[in-house]
């Protein structure tokens, strides 16, 4: 028996699905090109084998305890971590078996697809994962951990990785990717500038990471111009560890392009902790077009990731800290958000920005509108949440016709959990083909013209994006 | 010849029809639960014979006596009687008639299917409604009527409904639910409690509502803890009438968790009429966490139905009265409103809250994210006026990938028409194959999966949820 | 070789593809009704030959250079003008050629299927433009605009166009309107009455345009009650030159119903320049329904066309001027934005509102509602960035089963692009028969009803709802 039918996320009719199935075939091979990502680069550093099956599949992957602990299972059955440290699960095999026993409740969602591709085409599984199958798949797939094929970089080859982005603090020392470079290991491995800490003033010790850039850069940073020489000089470095993008989350889409003493006055006053939340909102607008304009110089591409409101629930917050599955997306502007970053510099084509949404509804109105006609616009695929089979066809079905492919960016996963890569690029490349084979089976797109697009959104434009 | 096509609503691949055929010949004999519903008590009380074809079917009605004015038909002309008591039509076979010369309004609406079900499946008709045969259909309705197997308890047990819940005002004094139980007959007809018209400061006789409820519940309701005991008291009341579940009708999902002694002083001033439209707004936000603070106590089931501008035309509410086809929806936050009460309660698994919405954009991008993650959190069906097909089509396909089947809560229909309910769990039942069935299809559900999900979806998870 | 597949657009199922090339072959051939569309009445006055190729698809057209101009391409190459009247490509051959080589751009867009249709449809172009085809392929059409088949005239007989709208501006003196009726040409080309640049106090010359207003109808429009009789006088001569509507394209769908006096006040500030943004917003606000009423008196189709920010780009509208493809939609409100007017006039069924919207979430959780009950509301079609196979999909799913088929006006397309005139339709007409294909078989709509509904919606309703 095989966990996944190959026809899988095909259209139905034969056709149509034979049209996909041949252009799959043309693409299913490609190298992965994962520009955002966020798995540990001590992985590769250091190359240690994953410690046991709920550290791999479970106890770190939002997507998977968020929903079981949507039905009442508490986060400290599952291993995750306290703030306080008190006592939590430590036991792997009865997390995993906890999990196995409610992988029902994964019907229907990307994690099964994931996890189902993982566990057949990384460990070989081919039973499904339940209660009763728990013990036999977590002894198999701890035997295959402790083989040195299944360590990180082996991993990574076996994946057909042909350049990862990890992401990192602006004030991160890099030290795992100079680990990386130094150990001679051929995997393409480069960083990506993240620079939240530095540029958010209502950031947790924002004057502290400040001072501390300004350190690593050998710049006073408590002015602004040393500060804005601080963010050069950390770019300079982060592009000698391969970066070739920065990457910001804001809540919200929010630029603003202000006159240059005004953004010193707000520094300033960020800096002692005195900006109201619309003066911090200024300045985060602010430093997105500053950002912008260090692109135009060094050639960073600029990563925009709006959207969601962060830690909703303030008692699992205090217990087990951020990125607990509490993060919900917002509705989001762009179209008057986005309006002072682009009239400072939407129309430099030498600039790539890269917009991504939680807020659907702003593809066919807003994002495809904006990406169809400035320059430097770029839309960035279905993220998070929508990284699923449904939220790629809405996409391509509401971007396409306003937007075209080639405004878009191919696809780019966005995770942690390293086993879900090529099962994640899979799922795209069946998608974009069956969204392509219908296009040519309803008159929209040349039989000859497909294979060219599905081989650009499954690996070309990514990389020409990203310039990797 | 038959109105209504055997294989409706299911896919139109013949494989992926024969799919979803396969799991509706497993659900669609189960009983009907219906959780949350507005027929008339009275009906089951007294079981009088409904008096004629127009008052079944038309006259109280909003979804039809809106379609046919949205095309220039009076209300008058349709019988709908007037605040004033002023003249209206009379003579239902008038009414029918109209009704029926302009049925090729309702191609394409839920109202046609529901329609066309209750014709061919409850009265045996088999020619299409139109001008034609208005008379003729008119006449076997009516016949039908007269016979005791068309009494509303006759077709309770037919319709084979397991449960139902009606609504009543927290004030209501629940005499048909006493008269049905004490009539011995065995049909489980329960009541809900919806306490808007003393808990919205805004509502009609808000300070009246709230002594009555002080008096029947022998509480001194002029005190915010007489307040609130004398809601514990009629909660207990209605849970002696079967009652599972509160419900709640406010204009947005706002909530919050406010002082006990800020919510009295907002209390008080809203019993001496003294509470600004935002004064209002906010109590009725904090009621729902008291209502939901109430339900860990006495475990019934919170049910928030926000999003309608009630009574949009002036005009048709000053001539007509409420509930005249002229609520309309409107954008509805979630992420942000219901934020106090999830962080008071919503990581209570023992609590239930179910929540609606009339604003599909919430689907994927709040609501599927807030349930997937919060305990206590349940997703409704799609309501109103996406109780549908491709309202329903819509909500599995933006709800599931990230809430699964397991945050959501089945099927419930919210309908007066009598006839409808058995219409309604038909179209519910077969959409959710059909759903299945395209899962199973394109390899994101296991086939010997579908069949449980579709007996969950249909039956299960209803009866679960509302603990029916 | 063809570059259209006669087969596009319709279902992948051979079945019900088979029953929306039936239904298509019983409304293909239906005159083309186009009441709101931008074409220059001077063409069918003057009936010149079209310059160039290059003059004919890509300088006009927006939907065209803005996605060339999206992928880095200056508009000057393109050959738009600039405002300063400085120097930009005046070879058509190197505009075309540009514009061939950059083809794939549209792959996936609604622009190459109407480009494509016009090639070949019009042109009898049967190879795909490229960089290698692009010199035969405009040497081709050069030489086809050389003859008299191509003029307007002809090209407006043989596209069986039976009758268009153009839109002129309040005070446009119409003289292409009466030459083209001088003339005697058999040709229906009507106008519609376009105001906005005599109620929008921030318009260009707003106070010049309403005292010219006043000279064009003999009026003294510098009061309030002598411009609202000038509104009526141009209205009169407008219906003169065949208008059947007004037109109006406001940013939002506000309306306001003030009281005489106010409106007055409104007025004046505004026609002396003093209103604030506020004022200016809500003077246009109440001017909808002043325009509403005069509708009720002299039988003007009223449409609103809300929802977009006009030239987002400050640096391309100093540098090009408006219309230059960067109006982005943005989030519109209807509910209780229209409130007023239809509070004023929604309930009158002698009237017709015709409301479009660029903010698809607006289908169904507020349009499809508000015209499925008010008596005087109709939606229009899938408009701009929505005009498109998706785009129209979209609406029909989501507004048919609250609104129905006849609370909406069929088919208008809204183009500039002459040519692009029978390709649009076309693809509304195959879209639509695909569409209640999938009804029928879905059991949603009779197979006999179906060949009824696929004539309203290619023809009567927008004939009918124009009153053309």
């Amino acid at each position: 028996m095989a966990l996944l039918d190959e026809n899988r996320l095909f259209p139905t009719d034969p056709v149509v699905r034979g049209l996909a199935r041949e252009l799959y075939e043309g693409v299913k091979d490609l190298p992965i090109i994962s520009p955002h990502g966020h798995t540990d680069p001590r992985w590769y550093a250091e190359n240690d084998a994953f410690p046991d099956p709920a550290k791999l599949f479970v106890t770190p992957d939002h997507y998977v305890f968020r929903m079981l602990h949507s039905q009442g299972i508490a986060l400290e059955d599952l291993g995750v971590p306290r703030v306080d440290g008190g006592p939590t699960e430590q036991d792997p095999r009865k997390i995993w078996s906890l999990f196995a026993s409610n992988y029902h409740l994964f019907r229907g969602t990307p994690s099964r697809i994931w996890i189902d591709h993982a566990l057949q085409e990384v460990f070989g599984v081919t039973e499904r994962l339940s209660a009763g199958s728990a013990n036999a798949i977590y002894d198999h797939i701890d035997a295959c951990l402790k083989q040195d094929a299944f360590r990180p970089r082996a991993l990574f080859e076996r994946f057909n990785i042909e350049a990862i982005s990890t992401t990192e603090s602006a004030i991160d020392d890099l030290k795992w990717h100079k680990m990386i470079r130094d150990s001679g290991w051929s995997g393409n491995v480069v960083t990506a500038y993240r620079p939240d800490s530095v540029i958010d003033p209502e950031f947790d010790g924002f004057a502290d990471n400040v001072a501390k850039m300004g350190d690593m850069a050998g710049e006073d940073a408590t002015t602004w111009a040393g500060y804005l020489a601080a963010h050069r000089n950390r770019r300079a470095y982060f592009k000698q560890f391969g970066a070739t993008s920065s990457d910001h989350g804001h809540a919200s889409a929010r630029t603003e392009d202000l006159p240059q003493d005004e953004a010193a006055h707000l520094f300033d006053r960020a800096l002692r902790g005195k900006c109201s939340a619309e003066e911090a909102d200024r300045f985060r607008g602010h430093m997105l077009t500053e950002m912008a304009r260090m692109s135009l110089d060094d050639g960073l591409v600029l990563q925009i990731h709006p959207g969601a409101v962060r830690n909703h629930a303030a008692g699992v917050m205090a217990r087990f800290g951020r990125d607990k599955g509490y993060d919900i997306p917002m509705r989001t502007d762009y179209v008057t958000a986005l309006r002072p970053l682009l009239n400072a510099v939407g129309g430099e084509a030498s600039l790539t920005i890269i917009l991504f949404t939680l807020d659907e509804t702003s593809y066919a109105r807003e994002l495809a509108p904006l990406a169809g006609v400035y320059p430097a616009l770029r839309l960035g695929p279905p993220w998070w949440f929508h990284d699923s089979y449904e939220g790629m066809m809405r996409f391509r079905e509401m971007a396409t016709e306003t937007a075209g492919f080639y405004n878009t960016v191919g696809f780019n996963d966005d995770t942690r959990a390293f086993c879900s890569i090529p099962a994640r690029h899979d799922v795209a490349r069946r998608v974009d083909c069956s969204f392509l084979a219908t296009l040519v089976a309803t008159g929209r797109l040349g039989r000859d013209e497909a294979p060219e697009v599905a081989y650009d959104l499954s690996y070309r434009l990514a990389k020409q994006a990203y310039k990797l």
